[in-house]
């Protein structure tokens, strides 16, 4: 599922600074910009902060993504990338009765990794809080997942009930994960599969 | 359900402006405080801009309520009194087979309609992006609901079950209402309710 990464967008002539960039710059800038957006937000990070932190010249950032919206573009994907491997555990396996199951585990594996979870998070705070920042979620989601979902689901609707078996996810992450509501903050991962598994049927098969 | 307001909380001496901001001055500080946290988000709003807004002295504010922390207390209370009825809800009739879609409408009902809406999300907004507004939306739904909603609830891991209820309808709120995906989007409540209220059912009675 991990592709070789896109050709480097280029607009204009290079700047100078992209010779003493070096070939590793593109793939630098990446991710200095997701470390920027998650410790600062959508708001404050700016591509001229982001070239700072990646050690080269505000040009080359926009040589390569274009403006700061699609600079969050490219770390909204690089970000997301489990989630587009989630139409690959739907068409899996035949166990069609086994899909809540799989899901449910995935996107608790998902979030209970640490470092995913502070790049998910910085991408959902940046989309509550900023409309352009919801825009590049909302584009990728449809695009990237639910499109895919949809294709492999046989049942009418598929893509509102892959949605609300997104839902449920997302809002055990916001209470699990950002509020920290007890007892389902310290509640065991496998407690929250079990109970969670069924309602992802459900959306997904019934 | 609906109390009557509790007494004002008295700091040293009353303020000078006190005797001119006169008798409905608490409730009116306490809109301004609400439109202000929708308006500016968590970090942007100041006890001085909530008193301009309410057109009183900014000593007024903090006679009347304390720090911005509690200030903000105050109006998420006033926000969510709504969700304090969620145990009526629960408790109301004896039909627990309808609890689950129960539930649903009156979540639905309550963020379809724009006004509770820009509130919620007002306070979502801010318990998202800031740990302090965090807890004390975290004690309020601890200890005005959870707690009363496990005392109706005659199964097992009662507190556990009402908040993975929680969790879907705050998941449909952020991917209906905030990011606005379709098909979720645009979907008809009614539909949104007929499919989400099994999922409830099943949490809180199975």
């Amino acid at each position: 599922m991990t592709s070789e990464a896109p050709a480097p967008r280029r607009r204009g002539r290079p700047p100078r600074a992209q010779a003493e960039a070096g070939p590793g710059a593109r793939e630098r800038i990446l991710e200095a910009a997701r470390a920027e957006f998650a410790q600062r937000g959508y708001d404050k990070t700016s591509v001229r902060g982001i070239a700072k932190a990646a050690d080269v010249d505000a040009a080359l950032v926009h040589h390569y993504f274009g403006t700061k919206d699609e600079v969050f573009e490219a770390a909204v994907e690089m970000t997301l990338e489990p989630v587009q491997l989630v139409p690959l555990i739907l068409g899996a396996e035949d166990d069609i009765d086994g899909v809540g199951e799989r899901l449910a585990r995935y996107f608790i594996g998902v979030w209970e990794n640490p470092a995913t979870r502070a790049q998910l998070l910085a991408v959902f705070r940046s989309a509550l809080t900023h409309e352009a920042a919801a825009k590049v979620l909302r584009a990728f989601v449809l695009r990237r997942v639910l499109e895919r979902v949809a294709a492999d689901l046989k049942v009418p609707d598929a893509r509102l009930r892959a949605e609300l078996a997104a839902s449920q996810m997302v809002g055990i992450a916001v209470l699990r994960y950002v509020i920290k509501v007890e007892p389902l903050a310290s509640a065991d991962p496998e407690e929250i599969v079990r109970m969670v598994a069924p309602t992802l049927q459900r959306y997904l098969t019934a």
